[in-house]
Parts: structure tokens; sequence; C-alpha cells
């Protein structure tokens, strides 16, 4: 496929998208998410030739949510191996995002690192010996380096409405904690947490951001992580990436991906393309109805899909 | 990769898998799979020219079970289409095999095609208007001819074993008849089911059976399945393919797989391999441990895992 | 009290329940119960004297369903004694009637004796070395002989149309048979259980043959259990009577009571009353509405609550 | 029963269980609780008549727990009235006491005031306009109140350990507190929760605090509750007075009870006795182990379960 015809392409879906009637319902549980207009559509196409591709609302920043548990965990792996593989689970949990039922029957230990829970404890294994600002500010310069742009920051609004509002995700770090799984103050993790989860980044820089995993680690000559740890968190992508609707989004789209509660969605073709979209509007599991759409049209048009034989 | 080298690496993963001390615990639930020997271990691969490579027992016939669920989801797929997803979900179920909970929290849709609830449904949807024998017969001639084996048959002593021993199966059919979600009898769609479980095939001909979800729905100038329903078929088999354990089987081995209770795992590398293993002992999962640890070793040396940019 | 103050107790409760607007549904799973008129209520009370009251439709044969679980577990515990409890609880199970989930996490155990799971265990027990029509017909002398009544029969039109629909009984029978503790052939087992439920008696044979339990394990002279087995059967009537509503009925009412999918509640105040109500309308948990209604009214009057200091 | 008898009775039963060989596990999640000797035991019993017998350490002080439960209800009754119900349930749990499954399920309403969840509602509601310190006098001084006796003390140790390990409860609350089912600020509502678990009161005082569910809601001439409330919350403890264990409680000893982790029991006999145990050794569902059978052995000699005919 030609660059003009990705052009074209993504242009076409992003045309589509501005006019959809149904178009889901923009999370409301905080003021800063509830404000952003359910209009908003925006794409960015990395491709594995440096080029980039974008249309709609694709410079435009937003919360990303719950797509920074990919670069949390990474982070992670970098900092204690598998060892985090002690502490939580590698399946997918066929619940909510937010569920807490697991992990009474479970011991503590969550079902993978992109749920909630999973998440709080990824926080706590980077805590480590770190202050929670090193934490934070190890992760942002990560961000930053990945996409190599330092202009990325942190939504204090979004962080604070976060920790204001999250009592499940109070509930849900106490009760890992009563289980031994969190070490740490829970205070101190969850504000971790809410900072990670108020990274504000557009489609362009998440595109940017997530072409480490499209490129078997490397970003250019620079290997960010090794070959295998690559390839085994597009697998947690692919499996875990999208709560209770992960299965629908393999069926559907099949690429690894990773969506958040303000609507973005990071996907990932390996050796192809690393692709982010962002729609606010979520479908009832929680993730971008036009998000996911607009990548459905995506794979059909470009025969991404890693299930499909390549050329 | 050469010819050369692909016999040579999986002659050497069934070397290595002849020798290995820790093999699992073999099914005994019915004295069939019972009487295997534990030191039963084979592998064979089919290329995308249409090469075959095997080693080890890839001969020697056995239960292939849980796989039987595959071609079962494609044919009900062929007979009514879209329809299936209104009686069986496509999530995992992040529970066992044969686990009963999620249908009394869901109504009686079972989260996927390939634990056994959903199974038994896509039975019941592939009876329709046939008796029982013709259905069995209909799945029979269609594996034969996926690959090209008339020799493929049903080992009548498994059938028989599972049904006098299928308690759970039976509740499970009759739970989901109390929703409306079994149409049939339950003895007669649990008959076909107990069938399907009990075709016996060697290495060598699953791998032939497999081609067609390698090569985009076709078997050569054969179309079985379009392309988009061979893309979400595999899509299916990576989510859900190795019950509880499917997430890690995405993380360790990267490829749409599906596993079976006799030990055997047909797993696909899109465009390029249909691949059959076999050995009986399962870890607690109840998925072949010699088998998984078999196609970890083959996509380590082949970088066949679809998360893995290709060359 | 005197009697001639309860005659006119239970008249005017008759007389309220006649005129009551909310009824409560009518069971519509079995055109047996379906076709009942959801006008009818009766009331009956034997005094530990041995005096009779009735008021309504007190004459008149309903199918009692689950009361007969309580003459079962009686007969079972005379049959094999305190075994009956390495196979059935005595928890309340805080789920519905037909809940299966409990069983799966529970090994098949279930939670006790009057939820349908426990009842079928019950059933299974009495089977022993019996024909299912010996165990039937066991159970239907021993209904007659606590009644003085041999005019009691068994509604085969109920039995035949529970058979027919019951798919959910004969998947928790089935799930127990896989945990071995069903031990004879489903069929029979169920086919006793649903005889047992088909039991037609009115609310004055049921209060006659609820007498044992309010005089400490006798009928006048004859010993029918021990007063220790007496106390418990109450014991677990207070517990585990109302399913997943026993907490409110012990809340509202506070008598040992069972009830029944028919409209039946049969209710026990130890040393004072035995007494039986009749209304076919159910509230949500599958309780007679208006039934319990009555009781209410029943013990607010009497101060028959065992809760309550007695003078 | 005549007055030497009864003492006879308890003295008897302080002797048995001063030998016992089986004593149960001592709590031991905090030190002050894991620091009691396994040798306590201690038996209190109010008869209706005001006459008071004790044996054993039944005048050594211990911490209470759960039992503090019984008289935040009935504060919290007396406070808001059944509005209480609409913020938790009156069923029991059929799980442990700190189990989190069913407030997912159930939408963050516990299922009733005698588990964890349920009692930190009831603590959320006795607040209202009261500062936590407050709330804690009130209880303290109705307890004094209804024991007669000005010395009884919150165990500032125990509150301050509850405190710092109070992990699940923190999960409870944080939990319930995201579904709307907590109004004030979790950490002022479990100050408070954890202060009436750290209630110490002998056996002595625990059963003349006992008196008005014995005596229809009144303390002599003082009413403390109406005779309704008093009958309903008999009823709970019944029901619901002993977590998991509530149903078998229920079978072997027959009276409304509530237990606390720290080995103690209150028990009522409707009309005739307030009985108090303590004993530190606990069974596997968290109830004292020779608590329950002291009181087993006593019904047992004096019939008083509530579900045997009165004389």
């Amino acid at each position: 496929m030609g660059i003009a015809d990705l052009s074209a392409i993504i242009t076409e879906i992003a045309e589509e998208m501005r006019f959809a009637e149904v178009r889901g319902k923009v999370a409301d549980y905080i003021p800063p998410l509830a404000s952003v207009p359910h209009t908003k559509f925006g794409i960015a196409v990395v491709m594995a030739d440096g080029s980039l591709h974008t249309a709609g609302d694709a410079e435009e920043p937003f919360s990303i949510q719950s797509i920074s548990k990919v670069f949390a965990l990474t982070l992670a792996l970098g900092a204690v191996g598998d060892q985090v593989w002690k502490r939580v689970g590698r399946e997918p949990s066929g619940s909510a995002f937010n569920s807490i039922v697991q992990l009474e029957t479970e011991q503590g230990i969550p079902r993978n690192p992109f749920i909630n829970a999973g998440a709080i404890v990824v926080c706590d294994v980077l805590l480590g010996r770190l202050e929670p600002r090193e934490a934070i500010g190890q992760l942002l310069r990560f961000v930053r380096e990945l996409a190599g742009d330092d202009s990325i920051a942190i939504d204090e609004t979004v962080a604070w409405a976060e920790q204001e509002t999250g009592f499940r995700n109070f509930a849900l770090a106490n009760y890992m904690r009563a289980f031994g799984n969190i070490h740490g103050p829970v205070e101190r993790v969850l504000g971790v947490y809410f900072h990670f989860c108020a990274l504000a980044m557009s489609c362009r820089q998440l595109a940017l951001a997530g072409r480490f995993l499209m490129d078997g680690g490397r970003v250019g000559a620079h290997r960010v992580v090794t070959e295998r740890r690559s390839r085994r968190i597009n697998a947690l992508m692919m499996s875990c990436g999208h709560y209770d609707n992960s299965g629908d989004f393999a069926f559907r789209i099949g690429l690894p991906g990773k969506s958040g509660v303000g609507g973005g969605i990071l996907a990932v073709a390996p050796g192809v393309a690393s692709i982010a979209v962002w729609s606010p509007g979520l479908n009832p599991s929680g993730n971008s109805h036009l998000g996911q759409l607009a990548l459905e049209r995506l794979v059909q048009k470009t025969g991404w899909s890693v299930f499909e034989p390549r050329g």
C-alpha cells in the first residue's frame, strides 16, 4: 500500500466518524472528562518507515487514562523483570475494569496488569525505593522519550479529580494490601496511579510513543525493550487490552491494543504500524465506540490484522 | 528459513520433548484417555508452500477432543452465519473449561464457542433439522476433506465413555436448555457433542486440516471460508483457545491455537504454517504441557509469533 | 388466648386477604400451577390442644411443592440419621432456590436440604435400595399418617409437567452427580423429587401434618421423631425455609416456616400451633405474598413469634 | 428449673470447658487479641427474675468485637428507624464476615448489619451530624446504661491496632462509598467502627447489657426499644449472628446470638435468660469454639431453645 493510499484511507475514516450518529457515552465520573465534546475524533498512524499520517483532531491532547498502563508495565518489567508476574497474572479477567470479585477468590493477585487492580500493583512495583514524585517523573520522561516530544504533560486537574472520586481504586488497593500484594502506603501508590492515568497526549504523540511495540522493541536504532518483551507486551494487549471486551476487539480488529476511558486507543500492527485513535464516546465496556469502529475500518482496508496472511 | 532448517528444528524439539522429565498429567476421567502412554510426543508442520514436516509420533492418531470445537464452529458459521453469535459470546471466560457459574449470571449464554458450554450450543445449532447421525457424518466428512484423508475416524469407545461420565456436560446442557439456549433434546445434542470430541487424528492429519486457517480460508484453490471468517476464527483461538490459560498461551507462544484434553494442540501462523503437536500429559489448566513447550521452542526459533515484526 | 378469639382472628385475616389488591404473581412455569386462580386464600391452625381452626379456602388441595422438602428430610433423617449432613449443609444459601453457583465452589455439596439441590440429594438418600415407586409410596404414607388423612394424593399432572420442564433440576442433579454427591441414576432420583413436589394438600391437611414439629416430635402419644430432631428441623426451617427471603421471614414473622412455589407455607409455633396458609401469588423470591402477610398479621395479634418473651 | 440447678449447670459447663482439649485458634491478626491465653473460659447468665449466675472467667473483660454490632444497630434504629433498611439488608450472607463479593453484585448494599460491611454502614448512619468522638461516646454510654455499669471502657490499644491493620475494612468502606452507600469520609466512619469493636466487657457485663433483648425491649421498668424492635433484633441475630456459621448455630443451639472474634458470644432466650460466654479460641468461621459448645450444653440441659415447646 502506498503512502498516498494510507492518507486517503484515514482521511476517509475520519470523515465517516465525523458524521457518525451513534457516538457512545462520554465518561462523566469526573468533570474534566465529562466536559470533553463527544464530537471529537482523531487518528494518527506511524508506519515502520517512520512516516506519520494524521486526520481529524489528531493534535489535540486527551486524557490517555488506562493506556498509560502499557507504559507503566514496560517500566516495571525494566525495573524488576519477570518478578512482576509473581504479583499479577497474565490472563483476561472476563470482568469489568474495576471488578473486585476475583481478588477475593484469587487471594489478592489481579488477573493482569491492564485492569485497575493490576496497574495499581505495577505502580507499587515502580515505587519500590522511589518517592511518588520520582516515579511520576520517571514515567513522564519515558513517554516523552518514546514519543520524542517533551511537551507531553500530566493534567493535574484530572489527577486531582481521580483522587477525589477514586473510591473503588482505594477499595482495590486496600483489599490487595490486606493480602500483602501492595507493599507501600495505599495513598502513595494511588497518588502515582492517578497521575499516570492523567497523562495527556494527542493521537500523534501516542502513535509515536507506541513505535517500540511495532518495531520489536526498538525506536529507530535505540532499543527500548528486548524483542521478546515487546512481543509479550503486544500479546497482553491482545488478550487483556479492552477489559471484558477484549475478545470482541480481537475478533473484529485483530490487533494488540489498549484503550482508555478518555476515549483513546493505542493499537499496534507489528512490523507495520503504530496507530492511535481518539473519540470520547464509550461503549458499555468503557472502550471508545468510534475508536473501535475506526480501527475496524482501517484493518478492513489495509489487511493489517495479525490473523491474516501477509503478502 | 529453509525447509531443511525447519526439519532440523522440529527434529530437535521432538528430541528434547522425548527426554523431558516433567510431562504433566494424562487425563484419567475415561479409560481410553487414561491408557495413553505419557511418553508420546508428536509434531507436524504444514508450510504455506504445502511442504509437510513431522517428527516423533506424528502419525499416531489421538483423541482430538476440544480441538474439534474449531471445526464444529466453522461448520456452524457456514450453516447460520453470524446468527451463532446470538447464542454464544466471543469473550474469554476467565474460568475453567467446564465452569457453570457464568451461565447463571449471564442467562445461559456461554462466553465463547471453545468452552464446553459454548461448543454444546454449536452442536445444537448444527443439529437444526439434521438427525444426530447426519450431523456427526457432516463433521467427519468436513474434517476428512480439510485434511484430504478419508481414513480419519471417530473412536466410538471414547464417545461412549464420554457419554457415560459426562455429568457436567449434561448439567451444562440442561442448564442452558432451562434458559432456552438449547433447542433440541439434551440427549441428542450431547450425543453429537461427545462424538465430535471423539474424533481421532494424527498430528499430520490435524496440521493438514488446519491449513485453511493458515491460508486465509482456502486450501489450495478451494475456498473453505471467507478470508474474514478465517481471520475471526483465528482471533477466537487466540483469545479463548486454552480456557483459563489462554492469556499465558498468547504471552508465551503468540499464535492462535486450540487445545484438547487428549493432549493435542492445533496452532496457526497465518500465512506461514499450520502446526499440530501432541503429548498427552496436561498442565493444571488442561492443556498439553509438552505441547505448549514445543510450540514455545518453535516460535523462539522461527519468529512466527503474530506479535513479532515479520521480515 | 381463647379459642373463640383465635377463630375471630383468622376469620378477620382471611377477610383482609380476600380483598387485598397486591396479590403477587402466580407461578406459570407449568400449566397446572398457572391455572390456579390468584383469588385463592386459605388458612388453618392446629393448636397444641388439638383444636383446629380454618378460614377461607382451607379445604382446597393445592400443590405443596417445596414444603414437601420438610417431610422428605424428616424421612431421610429417620433412614440414615446424621449421615445426611455429610452430603448436604445446614446454612442459608443467600441465593435463589435453583442457583447452581455454590455447587461449583463448594464441590457439589448443597447448602441446605430446603433448596432444590439439597432436596434432590435427600431424594437420592431416600432411594437407597428402594425403587422410585417405593420411595414415593413411603412419603405418601408418611404424610397421610402425619395428617391422619388417607385422602392425600400426588397430582400426577403436576409431577409430569415438572418432569417435562425441569431442566434446571436436571442440571443440578447431573452437576452433583459429577461430584459424586448423587449416587443413583439422575432420572430415577428426579422422578422421585418431582413426585414429592406434586403432593396436593389442603391447608387443613398441611397444618395437621405439621403437628409433630409443634409438639416436640410427637403427634399425640405417637412419637414421630426425637425432640432434638424436631427442634433441629424447626431451626432449619427458620434459617433456610424461604430461600433468599429467609432472613426477612424471620425478621417479620419469627416462626420456623417452609414455603412452596404453589403458594403454600407451613409455619410452626413450637408448643403452641401448627399453621398452614395458602395463596398462589408469589413475591419475587418465590414465596406466597399474601401467605407471608397473613402470618405476619397472625403473629402480631397472637404474639407467637419465637423471639418474643412468652407469658 | 430452680436457681440452684442453674448455678450447678453452669459450674459444670465451666468445668468441662476448662479441661477441653480442642479449644480452637485464638485470633492473631492484632497483638492485643493474639496475646489472650486460650485457656480462658467464662459464662454469665441473667434470668428474667434478675438473678445473675456466673462461672469461670466471667469477670474478666475481653474485646467484644462484633458483638458491638448489636448495640450499634439498636442505636441506629433508634436514630433513624426503618430508614436503616434502605442501606443494609436483612438476609444471611452465606459468606465470610469480611467478604466483598456480594457488594459488587448487590450494588454496595451489604446483606445484613452483622457482617463488617453492614456494621460500617450502621456507623455511617450513627455519625450523621455527630463527630466521631460523640458517636463513640454515645455507644459507650448506651452500653454502660444497659449493663448498669459505668466501668465499661474502650480498649484504645485494640482500636489502634484495628486501624493499623484494617485494610479489608478500608476496602469495604471505600467500595460502598463508590456506590454512594457511605456518606461520610471513610477515615471517620472507620474510626468509629474500630472503636466500637474495641469495647471491652466481661461476661457479666455483657449478659447484663443483653437483658433488653430477653425482656421484650425493657430493662426492668425502663423501655429501651419497642417489643417489636426487640423481637426483630433477635430474629436478625438468629439469621445472621454467626457469619457463614449462622445456620449451624441455629441448628445446634437454637437461640438468637452474636459472636465476636475476641471469642465472646451474646445469646438470648426470649423471656427466660440473657447469656454471655467467652473463650478466645475460634472455629474456622471465626466463632468461639468452646463458647458455642458451652451454649449447646446449656440448651440441652435447660431446654431453652426457641424451637422447643415450652412448659
